[in-house]
């Protein structure tokens, strides 16, 4: 193992996790983003937009790579989008194609080193790949590739991918279906050489990827959102399988793999990790989250005098409740918009006298009150508790926790990074035991059928409506044995 | 005039101003905010979560003076509260008493200069100022100071408070009462010296200021949400024409003003300023801005598919508008957290192309859809116009405006940047007028008397609710001549 | 006393500082540099460059005001020339006068608050002052000032001149006459309003400034070097007592003081503090530190096998004792010239092992040889003490110090930071005393007379060659008492 | 190609520079610098110091990787050994193995990606390597290894090692051994694994490497200096073709060239590169150039009234000729010391004003004189005409140029950046004609017999006396040719 440290400043923390250390993570950290320009001239300024767009999945490090046809220009950094990227550095990022990404890490591996877009040099040229996802026999193939001589930079697996395509004797598009039909997992793929662009979904459409046109351009982003904000018109969802080909003869749509699998999209997209005016398989985040809350009122109703969301992830969840009984919606709590990275967090003193972070609640509102408290998942539970009793501190009578998801049982190997079966609360207490672990008055999980009915709202769609629910049902839509060695957390 | 200029990064703009410098402010700038602690040993600390609290009262400038009984240790800079304070300045700012100060300024006036709080050294040792608001005698009072030889380090009218306290012979209480009866304005003032902390509020009480307790230590702060965040308990509003003075004795309550006058708090501290977790002379902000909307359901029904808010301010209002009419609350449109000083805007080609910059309309949700827009005020106009005409390209088939206050027709002159009559809109044209210009199917303005119930909610009080409505109805509390050099805009 | 904090990063010490705390400043502290120009139209350029040629005079902080003739743009930091003043920066600085200044200040007391020039508004517009020098009677006049109501920004002496400019009923020359008359001290000043430059030598001319032509414009400096690096023409050095006045019409000579004193220019400059390319009254200074080395041979040879100069004061002064010995002049120590501000300082376990800081040995030129060293004072000795074990520790057989300036006994009260006579060594310890305490084989100081006929040069001059040697003979130009309050140290 | 950009404050020129780009280069560029240590429980700290020590080596960016046993803390940046490691990231970089770097990069290749020391992970866990010198046949053997399938980071040639090293199927050090016997140049390696450093010399020993002992910690460097500085017993310099294994074990001392090659020091290191104060092959640098003088007064003495040296390089040379001839040495130039990379560099017109940049003429000085002028090389004959024009603009009656070295006619191929030998004055043009060139009155270089024994002093030595001459005999110590791909400039 080795550590590329960074001079920039480090997340101080995040209100989930206040306490100490071994509470650890109390949020499922959200993924990455990648976004990707095939034939604009101001690719670098779009991407940075585009990227801009996608930034709330990933907040820790962001980079391009723009080919000019000849040679690459890249810059990668710890930091948002905007404090990576001034504007001297994006007068040099010269070139009509370009990938871009946006990162979130797991613990303990915040390093520049492992920022992407990965760029590497190879006997036919320039390289860049950026990913989303997670691939589940990455070990295993590195492990073999290392044995062969191979050094590699980055703990990444996405380094993977790059190795198999040198490796391999054949041309570009030939060596990345064999390096696709290798790797298992969840991921978007975007692949440039000098003047070539490589789309890549996983067999299993895991994680999202969509197209969109802005004039005869073609831009790939993580999430729509990104295409609306560029005003670029949305194409297409990348398909499960499917290997796009974009080269100075336009696009090709080609596919790696020519099986037909379920279509498994992870269903925490809509639940939680997805800007809520993103559309994913033709479904708009937002109305998703008013339907779950919509239905766990007509699910687990309890009369009450406000509702209120836990912000940001469950304002929509809540105004659905609150509009479906009839109970008011109410701010009962404020999350402070300015926090952030290089935020100082209080002391241990200042914190047992009451000092609040991010989060607080609004004594006015709440006083009193009979309180629903809507929010998306409970991981381990500390901050459910935590919030819980922030209502109750500020005069809460009551707090019913209502939660728009089934109860989170099982690690993610696609990209989420998920703490251990073990400090998953829901897998090691039964929904009884959790309410009082949380000091909650009354709580209800969302129905696996009625998260399924939420996110297809009219859509009408096969097999547990095109998701993936592991985390809920434990049915894993790939082989997850490899010789011991699975993998899981984010690669990207 | 004299330019301080600053290294730090500037403002490269908002998406309120996106168009060209001639269309200029198109949204009021916030004001101040002022934090004072008096006797914790943690008051720095304090000071900073207390200002990041309300940090949205002022993004451009930050600092704060701290006295450890004999000499002041202080610093402001550029930039938010968390990028002006590290954690290494942080621990050389020791002491016990303290005032902070969040700024924002009229345009071209982006100075460290005038950073607040301003220091200075006069015959009695050492003088910290800290305000929010406006003195609209100030230029009459300063160039009476400099025809007899005072030099000054700013523009800001703070300083004058400070050059008629050390020229009168009198001691501290008597010679700041003595100030404070010469100047007129609208105003909070917090005044520290190496032993004592002084608060005032003007004899109309046009700004709001509140004080708590933390143990034995006192806390003063623009907005209650400042003491909520800290764990404060809170005690009281400062009552107009108070003084308190605080010293090794405690407290003491005087008063500077003996008058009875109207008590007249600024209603835009209600409409928009002011944080929705806060609450001012007892109303909640949101459950106001809630009612708002409701009362603007009542006052102006219009029947369509979808009710959405401008975020962030006009959500809380566009939620009541949705439960009095029972048409669906949507996220019709979404603003961008991560954007902000050092975001950099997109070229005019770009925006041409339709890049969006901080705000983007949901085209799922709005779509075929009749939308009810709910804001809260309409200051040039540009700003609406350019909103609804997003709605429309997003698919929206009508757009009915709703704005939560009466025509905003005249200039603040107690501390809020508002641009010249000529530029108010609503000043300049009819309603109809205006709903055409803005390119609006209807729009209604929410009536006095509808703003003033909304506020009150169960409330009795005097004279128009205790508010100030200058800006919509033209009865200035104050005195406002003083020679033709009147003065407004923002002081602090 | 209140300390405004800097952000930037802090000296972190000096190779000369290298021990406790305890042994202190054992180097006499630069003083500053100013620099003006009037009436180019690259005024800021060329006070970069200017102000650049004078960083070795102030290093702590670096300022400049311009007037473009309405207004002022001007800009302060803490650190060199070259990290205060960015390309962005440079752009706004727009105007045809300026002056800067850069600044070194006494310990304690290094804060962005003190940075020149300081900027004023008062009654006739916008008043900007820079100053090299020390005003001893300012805490007197201070304490009138604050008497009469006055409040200061600094605790610069620099501040009480633009006080009693704008308390006085009089136009700007009359009262800037009068201003000087009352202060006593040694000292250059630059004072601009938005139209004129003002430029004023103490009546014993103890600081250096120097006029030069550019063109048509005027330009002002501490010292020659920097006239020289933009290619200005030199014109002639300001006399004592001059008031210097540029307006529209051009340039009057005009003094302030009539009387005739006696010209005292502090002999420091030549031994120590002036760069070896700047000529002061006529004289090279690389020469003048050539002739001080040869003389020193004269006066007091001692046979040995190589020569080394302290570097960098002492270079001069060692290639002059070897020509005149013919002992070779050889590298016996060395200075790494990118050890800086932001330099971390070796741990005490690492200096124990012998980690050197910024000057080191050559053992390969000293080891088996007998050297003379040659620096240009002794402060408190513990410098010399290190240097000569440094030295012996390198394998030189003997050590004979020899110090081109007389022992140094008194504090100076012109802006020369020294520390208090108690630890002034020479003024404590007879010279075979100091000999035994820094280690040395032997020691010599050079004789005043020595010292003036090395300085003259082929100059004749009156009354000891024109120098301030009150450092060395105790006979100030200047009254020192004022009521038991006399001040030294740098007031700029 | 690609190109990683950095956000760091790039070059802004050097005064050897200054005209336009055309011009180009006019100096030699200095190669890079290495430092290692081995089990010293202050490794990052003494290589700090040691690094900062051998600064000039290598201005541009800086690097550090230890090891604490178990895994790599690593950080490289932009800028100087000061600049880029900061006290917090310090105290990350915990363990007692390190290896670092400084250096230099050919012109258009500034990029981080390229900074040193390179980390990997292959098969045996990690691998980082640093290096000063060239690989001439890297090209070759690159192209073998992208052929098989490998990919690289970096465009530097310092990674060949690393993939040559993991391809082998045998143990590290034999790995080693072979791809040393593999690759062909000059060159000074360090390559560390968790556990265990490597050190290697070429078999010519062109690139200087030294050991040394602080305590029971082994310590290597580029020079003596950095030894030195951290107070650290000089053992020896490695010897050609040596390879020193230190692991759990202690010291090995083993060969990867078991033939013997002629010793060939690179000349440069003495003629300019190398600190003075360092020693090589037993020579102290001070004391040569000091002998390079004056065998160059003996060669080609002139009659004069001065003779100055171009700082800093040739200053010990001028001493020297001074010293033969009994013509005083004076200082008829200087360096601003504080310039550097930050430093905006004056536009078109101030130049033409007359602006000077880093090195300035002392008027006073040489106004009137004949000068004999000292300088190590002349490579395009672009800054000697400079410094010649700006003697004469400083009023000298005559400039006579003396060069202490040969003249440079043929390009390095061992990690010294130097221009096309079209480009190469002394190539083209004979010694009269390059005279008229740069305008002196007349011109001498040194002759390589006088430069052989100048280095050697008193030290009987074989074959040219140890030293590659190549760039002025064109006598290169291997062999060049690789299939029309040989490569130039530095590696590292």
């Amino acid at each position: 193992m080795s550590h590329e440290l960074t001079t920039g400043p480090l997340w101080t923390g995040d209100y989930y996790n206040e306490g100490s250390g071994k509470e650890g993570l109390d949020k499922l950290k959200e993924e990455c983003g990648v976004f990707g320009v095939f034939k604009h001239p101001d690719a670098a300024s779009l991407s940075y937009y585009g990227l801009h767009a996608l930034q709330h999945r990933g907040e820790e490090s962001a980079g391009m790579c723009v080919s000019d046809g000849n040679e690459f220009h890249y810059h990668r950094g710890m930091g948002l989008v905007k404090e990576v990227f001034t504007k001297d550095l994006m007068q040099t990022l010269t070139g009509d194609i370009s990938i871009g990404h946006v990162r979130y890490s797991t613990s303990g591996d915040s390093k520049l080193t492992n920022a992407q877009p990965l760029v590497f040099k190879y006997r036919d040229g320039d390289l860049a790949v950026a990913t989303n996802g997670n691939i589940v026999n990455a070990p295993t193939i590195r492990r073999e590739l290392e044995q062969g001589g191979s050094i590699f930079q980055t703990t990444s697996d996405t380094e993977v991918i790059a190795h198999l395509i040198a490796r391999s004797p054949k041309g570009l598009v030939e060596a990345a279906k064999d390096a696709f039909q290798r790797i298992v997992g969840g991921y978007a793929f975007l692949i440039m050489t000098n003047d070539k662009l490589l789309v890549a979904s996983d067999p299993h459409g895991l994680r999202p990827l969509t197209m969109g046109k802005l004039g005869d351009a073609y831009l790939f982003a993580s999430e729509t959102c990104a295409l609306e904000t560029i005003g670029a018109e949305l194409i297409r969802d990348i398909e499960p399988g499917e290997l796009l080909v974009l080269d100075a003869d336009g696009l090709h749509e080609d596919r790696f793999d020519h099986h037909k699998h379920r279509k498994a999209l992870c269903a925490m997209e809509y639940i939680y990790f997805a800007r809520p005016d993103s559309d994913m398989n033709g479904a708009n985040q937002h109305a998703a989250r008013k339907r779950m809350g919509s239905r766990m009122a007509i699910e687990s109703f309890v009369d009450a005098d406000l509702v209120t969301g836990v912000p940001d992830s469950s304002i929509s969840a809540a105004i659905g409740y609150a509009e479906q009984t009839g109970i008011p919606y109410e701010l009962g709590m404020i999350k402070n918009k300015y926090t952030g990275r290089t935020f100082i967090q209080p002391s241990q003193e200042l914190r047992e006298q009451g000092v609040k972070m991010k989060l607080s609640a609004v004594r006015r509102v709440v006083e009193g009150k009979r309180v629903v408290m809507i929010d998306d998942s409970i991981v381990r539970g500390t901050t459910s508790r935590r919030i819980v009793n922030m209502l109750r501190d500020a005069g809460a009578t009551e707090v019913h926790v209502r939660i728009t998801s089934p109860p989170f049982k099982n690690p993610c190997f696609y990209g989420i990074d998920t703490p251990d079966s073990r400090e998953l609360i829901a897998s090691q207490l039964s929904v009884e035991e959790i309410c009082r672990e949380i000091n909650a008055d009354s709580l209800s999980f969302l129905s696996p059928d009625g998260l399924i009915t939420s996110i297809q709202g009219d859509n009408q769609d096969d097999y547990k409506g095109g998701l993936c629910l592991a985390c809920f049902d434990n049915d894993y839509p790939t082989r997850l044995d490899f010789g011991g060695e699975e993998k899981f957390g984010c690669s990207c």
